[in-house]
């Protein structure tokens, strides 16, 4: 295949967690991949004085060792720069011109944005004012190209009937209407995620951009089959308070032979998907792109799991290689529905194509082994929930 | 009525065309007033060459001015400042300690918002990031005043079925639930209205905070019983293509003999209310506020005119008074439904006691006249619409 009829791909974030094996992703199947980035999280990292588990190397050496690995034309290249600065994406998208960009950038943590005022503000103008930033430059750069947003499955909340996806065929007093999805954010990060959706789809609809919304669950896992050809291409295990997610935590949890801990009565049910296939998906939805002035809103995730659930499953692998394992109830520092009706559709991926892959108790194993062999690495104190939703 | 016991309103936005009359309205309430301002509408005034009709005395000149006619103790006080520095805003609170705050500080005018990225910039950072500090500092320092924020009826947009208020009674595949209504903005200033509704709805959920969010039509006039005692009490009267409503823009056209310019057909369908209707509803939603955690929503209009009915009656008007008047129908500006359904529901106003004014042909006679007086003063070329929607 020829550079020339290359589709041509920002990442967004390309350094974090999912944007860094998305790259590798798509530089393999042969689109010209850009990355940019403001290494906002490995600030906040800094900040918050947590790191990821397995030793995740710079930016700029990751992409060398990719370039010098994969002997093709189509080199990935990066950007340092931060969507708060509109020059630096105006500049980005006029030299690059992109067919599709995949918006990773945006402060992913729940927690973090719930610390305190700064935190709130931070994710607030981070998410909201960048990706304004983004749709202007993209209007004026290149109005055809196709946005890839990452939305949340989180922005809905947990109602009490079916959750579709992004909109809702309502009936009313004997009219009707589709209208977008009620939203009833978890944290400030989920209500960013809401403006987003509410701009985007504006300028949809006003401009004839054409994007899709990708509303992904909680992904877990980080061995693609690019992040294990080689070390240096690691991607992001966070177990802490602020990145990690419940699997992390409680596979950390399991290895250190520690409980693993509950927020609350552990009823509360959230989606979840495994990397590979937020990879599988991301590719389905660049081959199935939304039309001129069509916003698109997929549901992006695989199975459905209450937390206990999840604790059993993780507590099985434990056992299986001969751990102990229990459980510890804290109270929960969410303010969340603790019962609650959950069924979502994911439809719009398995319409197209998507192949599921199970959260299964091998899976789980292999995990925990991996962890083990780094368990020496493991920062204990930065485990425990330290920030509440209703902090007085 | 002694000082002790009086009620403390905090006016965000104090300096404003509906902020300022409220603060004399409600400082003749027997209620102590504190205003905060920015100025940020008359810079944007300076910005866009524009100002209002009739002369507007400083802000500092007007709360001098009324304390000095208003021999009370309770006087209206002023602190110059911007919510976007939370220090000013979290001091403010601290100290006056409000029973309710009326929150009109935003920016707010649509077309302002469409103008370009860094007008829609400063909207959403403005009215998002403001409103974000103002919780932070009520959560901190007063978590039981009431917010009375200042919505819009543009953020429902105008969907197929009737618009209930703040929330919609949903029933899908066999189960119910009553959420959030579905925002469907008409313009960036509308998009960051509902992100502002999202988050201060999350902040009564999980802080406990207690609000009531004001979905307010289209507000029309200048005359109130405080700001006809003096010229010092003036609002501002706007006809210009920023600010200026569509009711102020065809009483200015009548009162020079120049047609009536409608935007697209005029069968789009708004929501309207005279400004002393405005007072009388803040005053309501004082009187009921929300409870602590309570997110109430309460639309405030009191009519419903498509653009043609308006042009009719101000056509009528004009003719009373032996002027010509004709309509122009102009390419629309904006991108919005040129005919739609519309029905909206106010009832939540009329419950707690709205007496409703209706928008005569003598209301409007009265005005062109009081126009014709100032005629030298009006400045043509800032009527014509220059800011597209969707600009190339």
């Amino acid at each position: 295949m020829r550079l020339r009829s290359m589709k041509k791909i920002l990442v967004i974030g390309g350094d974090g967690y999912l944007g860094w094996p998305t790259a590798m992703h798509l530089s393999k199947k042969n689109y010209k991949v850009h990355l940019i980035d403001n290494f906002s999280k490995r600030n906040i990292e800094n900040e918050n004085g947590i790191k990821p588990l397995f030793q995740i190397e710079t930016l700029k050496n990751r992409v060398n060792a990719w370039n010098k690995l994969n002997q093709k034309k189509n080199k990935i290249t990066f950007s340092f720069g931060d969507l708060l600065n509109h020059r630096f994406i105006y500049d980005e998208l006029k030299k690059f011109k992109p067919n599709h960009i995949i918006h990773y950038g945006e402060q992913p943590s729940a927690p973090y944005s719930m610390a305190g005022r700064h935190q709130a503000e931070f994710t607030l103008r981070n998410n909201v004012i960048g990706n304004l930033n983004l749709i202007f430059g993209i209007k004026k750069y290149c109005p055809n190209t196709h946005i890839i947003k990452l939305g949340t499955m989180g922005s809905y909340g947990t109602p009490n009937i079916d959750i579709e996806e992004g909109f809702l065929k309502v009936s009313h007093k004997g009219r009707k209407d589709i209208m977008q999805y009620p939203f009833k954010p978890h944290s400030f990060y989920h209500c960013s995620k809401s403006a987003d959706s509410i701009n985007i789809y504006f300028a949809c609809r006003t401009w004839g951009l054409r994007s899709t919304d990708l509303n992904q669950g909680v992904v877990y896992g980080v061995d693609t089959p690019e992040t294990i050809l080689s070390d240096t291409f690691n991607t992001s295990f966070h177990y802490d308070h602020i990145f990690g997610t419940v699997i992390n935590r409680f596979l950390v949890q399991a290895a250190i032979n520690q409980p693993l801990t509950i927020y609350g009565k552990g009823e509360q049910v959230r989606t979840f998907l495994n990397i590979n296939d937020t990879l599988q998906c991301i590719e389905l939805a660049i081959k199935n792109p939304a039309k001129s002035g069509e916003y698109k809103v997929r549901n992006q995730f695989t199975e459905t799991f209450s937390i206990n659930e999840i604790a059993r499953l993780v507590l099985k692998a434990a056992k299986s290689i001969g751990l102990n394992g229990n459980i510890k109830y804290l109270k929960n520092p969410r303010t969340e529905l603790l019962k609650h009706y959950y069924k979502a559709s994911n439809k719009s991926f398995l319409n197209i194509g998507l192949k599921k892959r199970k959260l299964d108790v091998s899976f789980l194993k292999k995990t925990i082994l991996k962890i083990i062999e780094s368990k020496d690495l493991i920062d204990k104190k930065t485990i425990k929930p330290s920030i509440k939703w209703n902090n007085k």
